[in-house]
């Protein structure tokens, strides 16, 4: 398995790229093609003492960034990192690809170059997030800002297809994120997609879900607007990191409470880590023919490293010939 | 000062309204007046040994509830506690309201009964929300699912006229609950409020927020539309939730881990307090003639109590007047 990895995506590009691809290679054993300018990828590893052994180097001239159009990956930029990663997934040189480029772009690339599963209305982007109880996935949390139901019946499909085949859930619980739990909630959208959903065989859907309930992990699958999902992701983010940053205040407040905070150590550390995103890898841009990658713009090595390890699962677990076989049957 | 409290509204009438009516009467100092089945109130009251001694008691045959249509309060229950209630304020025997009673038929009997401030498109519900650096309001949070852009401006100019005069803060910052930072962003609703918040010179508006800034507090008014803002509200309130409980099996994992909770009881007694959202009252339904407040459906009576406190600092505020003022200006 060949992962196609975009060196010069992201704020931290393209030294942490470097970093976690090497790590991905050397801990997940799996190939990895490295796509930018190679003369800069080489200096950068020889100056950082990273070796590049057995990590494959492709060279790709252009960069796309904040501030281009989301086009110029398809147009002026073809020749981008993005770009030319994007072509290497698209005629089957790699299996998949991670960049932490410009969402934007990388949709608009992703949509054009590696183009949808034959019936996928919109591809989506999903944020697998860490719940009390257990992982889900919150469906689209940022490429599609306007849908229409039919779309959000999809979303729901598609991600219940990926908590099923890559996190083991035995039926997936779908739940439309709604102002409201009953039947009836919402504005038309959201009634119009209630009973798509509820329509679909191939859909587990238990109703509304309401924003109290999401953190929890009360359903494997929450679907909703781009718009929506990214305020409900960032502000789950935001609170991870404002209570957090609380609680730090509280545990260094005296030297009693930095006693306390020492015991408690191992505990907090696997608590911290729980609610780490980047412990949860990428997001998954579902409803391509391959498995494409978006990691977090702010990446870290670590973080790319998930983000590879989300594209290598990915692509061993059948995801995209379910979506397709579904579509089918629809 | 008089407030008028809805003893039968809410998942705990009416044993918890009594509680917290009494004690706002003796803690505040504030004239009650309690709204309800009188002889119910009463039997309630000598059953739990709570002196009804100095609260003023109205009589109101019928409760509004969950099974309620909306327009019941102002059709065939007009003669419930929440229709009587909102009665008595608009007309002057009381100076301001508290319900915990459905949203939608307080929202509809208030707007019908106690009527918009001239100029007012449609009241909105605010929630003050504790940020980490300072508490906030977030304006919609629920009363219209749907609104048009000149909606979002006056729920900016109102939710910082609200934060001015009761929470003194010089010049609100006023943001845009968006998906990116950047203007432009979000859909044609976010456009257009976007440049109507910015040319309004009585709204201190520092752009688009992004849900990640949200629960920290960097504006003290966030203004979206009611879907996207009762999320918004419900996943803080949920993730405060997860994260407690969450550290909570962290501390109470092991006799050592007991020990350091016992040393940071102080401090986490504190950080508990300012995430309890029940320490912040009711939510405030701006753009009537009278201060109308709704309370959580779940109220016991402390958030009652901090309800009524709500509603007695937004009398005694002239939010009213100022935005009456402004919107004659406009």
């Amino acid at each position: 398995m060949k992962i196609a990895v975009d060196a010069f995506g992201g704020d931290n590009a393209p030294l942490e790229i470097i970093r976690g691809a090497e790590r991905a290679k050397s801990e997940l054993k799996v190939e990895i093609v490295l796509v930018g300018q190679t003369d800069i990828i080489k200096a950068e590893a020889e100056r950082n003492g990273i070796s590049l052994d057995g990590l494959e180097l492709a060279d790709a001239p252009s960069v796309v960034d904040m501030s281009d159009e989301a086009k110029a990956v398809i147009r002026k930029k073809a020749d981008s990192s993005m770009g030319v990663m994007l072509r290497m997934v698209a005629e089957g040189k790699a299996d998949a690809c991670v960049s932490a480029g410009p969402t934007g772009a990388y949709l608009m690339g992703a949509t054009t170059i590696v183009k949808r599963i034959k019936g996928v209305k919109r591809p989506a982007l999903g944020a697998v997030m860490p719940g009390i109880k257990n992982p889900f996935i919150l469906v689209d949390c940022g490429a599609n800002s306007e849908v229409r139901p039919e779309m959000l019946e999809q979303f729901g499909l598609m991600g219940s297809i990926y908590m099923k085949n890559i996190y083991g859930v035995t039926s997936p619980r779908v739940g439309l994120a709604n102002n409201g739990a009953e039947e009836g909630k919402g504005t038309d959208l959201q009634r119009a997609a209630y009973s798509l959903l509820a329509k679909n065989s191939a859909v587990n859907f238990t109703g509304n879900i309401e924003g109290r309930d999401i953190p929890e992990g009360v359903c494997d699958v929450v679907v909703t607007d781009g718009f929506t999902g990214n305020l409900i992701l960032k502000t789950v983010e935001g609170m991870a990191i404002s209570v957090f940053s609380m609680l730090k205040d509280v545990l260094m407040e005296s030297m009693r409470s930095k006693m306390a905070a020492m015991m408690l150590k191992p505990g907090l550390k696997r608590l911290k880590s729980k609610m780490d995103y980047s412990e949860y890898g990428g997001a998954p841009l579902i409803g391509l023919t391959k498995p494409v990658v978006k990691a977090h713009g702010s990446s870290d090595a670590n973080a790319i490293k998930n983000a590879i390890r989300q594209a290598m699962l990915w692509t061993a677990a059948g995801v995209t010939e379910e979506i397709a076989k579904e579509l089918r049957a629809n």
